[in-house]
């Protein structure tokens, strides 16, 4: 089972944009990355503006509407996600049969999927169900990701509450008590922090999918596919992995440790971005926060091995984290296992992706493009008795 | 819940490349497609070379493997996707216990995507475990095709035998009876036909997903639900109820049919194709087929008012018809439900993606490509009670 190599010179081809590099895919109202600046804009608010005065539920409505909501606006919209909580009885059933060891991104993609079938309306290009079915996909993730983490912990499923914030919902599901204001407070920040960006590569994905007018559970199944990767949204547990691993050591150096992988030419997850070429405003805000949660809850010591790895990847590579880098142990000092920390990753990123899919449907072309084909054309066909 | 539109004439910004069109995304050795002459060649054989002297295992081989088998490794790839046919006893659950009036790609999304549940090996970039991958991926996906239809009739499941082709061994779990060499070689051919077709949506969708370094059951479950859309696989399921609402008619006439569907700018499913000026070679196989088959089986009128229907297109429109116009009469006369269509579809062009899979992760670049915004940026926050 060998791969064949072909033996076209691929530097000849300079057309070929590996990655879609500087492509310009789409227009967008959804959002804006200006790398060069560390600009991040949501629906045309900055992303400083909304950490500091929004709700995860108002920047929700921000990706869906392009525009802010009133505040009876948003008393419906954060009322439609507290009643579209619970699960269809088997989704429930699959979480508690599946395989224990499962990841928890491959039983989220699953899950969604399977709410598909659940949905008997097939007009899929409809804005309106379109509307209704990204607050049901928003409201239900956090159940789907807390339910799958008990189940495997061999813990009883918290029902979810029918009052409360994504963020305070999400927390007592997972941890079967209802989290301090703080917890909460830490938890809604994240996930405004991580709702939306630019034609990442899920989003990507999302648009792609719906530009085959396939349904939203196909988009956002994709987009989970997608961001699951290590390259992608999984780059946040490999981040705590790695802190983890620098903690078993005897005596711990985090300056030596980024120094051996570099000289290694290991890849340090949670630096560099493809946009960013300047510190990502998002790791700004983590940063600040991971430091009073470390400090609250003893954790400083991995606080400040962070730190000590960003000024060593800075003075080495001159290369900053990205919004992976800090969520990794914001997650870990609220007590959370660091293979959930992807899945939390998309329970936010829901809502960009259903911006972008209704975004796309309203003003589809399929996505459709080439590829250069290196092999001979034509061979002749040798019969099978014949073959060496 | 309005769509905030934009005052920004996007006729001014012409680097959108809406679709990807004619952006060459990636090198390839899997397939070449010359819509100018009608040529379709997968790594390096023309179909009508494969269509008329290959079989649809061998087209897998030389997708995965950029050549063909010898004997010995034909045989042993059959036995491979003989003794992996078998489901996990939780995705047979899934199947027997979801909603019936779920569509056949939703459950199919959903199955594929469970069974990375139950694959412990974590290395998702090892070229072997992801050739293992690909074979179980073949060998099952029929299984769950059947299956359901089997659960939504009403009917026992069939388990798979562990011998024969895929063709012949689907419709005999499919029908409970072992099909007819006429029957298994026809449907070996629509698998062949489908197998594999350069940067289309679906398998562009599994390589962006790759691209993150995600698992082939992400990149997989992706690219089901792309194909899923009416714009992409979905169309051969349209085009059959399309002939199906001719039938309802008290005296059908194809030529008007088609006249009043164009007078009313509606979209005539199974014609035309982004990168085929001429005629789809796939479509002169399967009009061969469908006449054949029609006669054979009494659907002899369906035939005639499909060559009408081309006929018109062509002198109304001088547009061609597709792949999926006559693959839906083809699978119509072998009893095959409408919506089934699409799903036998993906089980054919698995072979595709997996190969298109392997290959991106050996040779991979992250997928990001950009968007441009526009809507004004930094916009001024005005607190909710002030909101109009």
């Amino acid at each position: 089972m060998t791969i064949a190599t072909t033996e076209i010179d691929l530097s000849q081809y300079p057309f070929i944009n590996k990655g879609l590099e500087g492509i310009v895919a789409f227009s967008t109202t959804k959002s804006s990355v200006d790398g060069q600046i560390g600009e991040l804009i949501y629906g045309g608010y900055n992303i400083n503006t909304l950490a500091e005065k929004s709700t995860f539920e108002e920047v929700c409505f921000l990706l869906w509407e392009d525009r802010l909501p009133t505040q009876t606006e948003l008393d419906e919209l954060k009322i439609a996600l507290q009643t579209n909580r619970e699960l269809p009885s088997q989704v429930l059933d699959y979480i508690r049969n599946t395989n224990k060891n499962a990841e928890p991104m491959s039983v989220l993609r699953t899950a969604v999927s399977m709410l598909a079938d659940f949905d008997e309306n097939l007009d899929f290009k409809s804005h309106v169900e379109n509307y209704r079915r990204s607050i049901e996909l928003t409201a239900k993730i956090p159940t789907i990701i807390a339910a799958f983490d008990r189940v495997r912990n061999g813990k009883e499923i918290v029902a979810p509450l029918n009052s409360g914030s994504t963020a305070f919902n999400f927390l007592y599901m997972l941890n079967g008590v209802q989290p301090g204001e703080k917890a909460e407070k830490v938890l809604d920040l994240c996930l405004i922090l991580h709702a939306e960006h630019g034609m990442n590569a899920s989003t990507f994905t999302a648009r792609a999918v719906c530009s085959t007018e396939a349904d939203i559970y196909s988009a956002i199944t994709g987009a989970l596919g997608s961001l699951k990767g290590p390259l992608h949204g999984g780059a946040n547990t490999a981040v705590m992995n790695l802190l983890l691993d620098l903690k078993k050591q005897y005596s711990p150096d985090p300056v030596q440790f980024v120094k051996d992988k570099l000289a290694r030419k290991e890849k340090i997850s949670g630096f560099g971005h493809r946009i960013y070429k300047t510190f990502d405003p998002r790791a700004s805000h983590l940063q600040k926060l991971s430091k009073a949660l470390a400090e609250e809850t003893g954790h400083i010591e991995l606080y400040n091995w962070s730190i000590a790895m960003m000024e060593t990847m800075k003075s080495e590579k001159n290369i900053d984290p990205n919004v992976d880098f800090f969520s990794a142990t914001v997650y870990y000092s609220m007590g959370i296992m660091p293979d959930l920390y992807t899945a939390i990753f998309a329970l936010s990123r829901i809502s960009g992706w259903a911006g972008h899919f209704m975004e796309q449907m309203e003003n589809n072309r399929l996505i459709r493009p080439k590829s250069l084909f290196t092999l001979e054309k034509n061979m002749v066909w040798t019969p099978i008795a014949d073959r060496a």
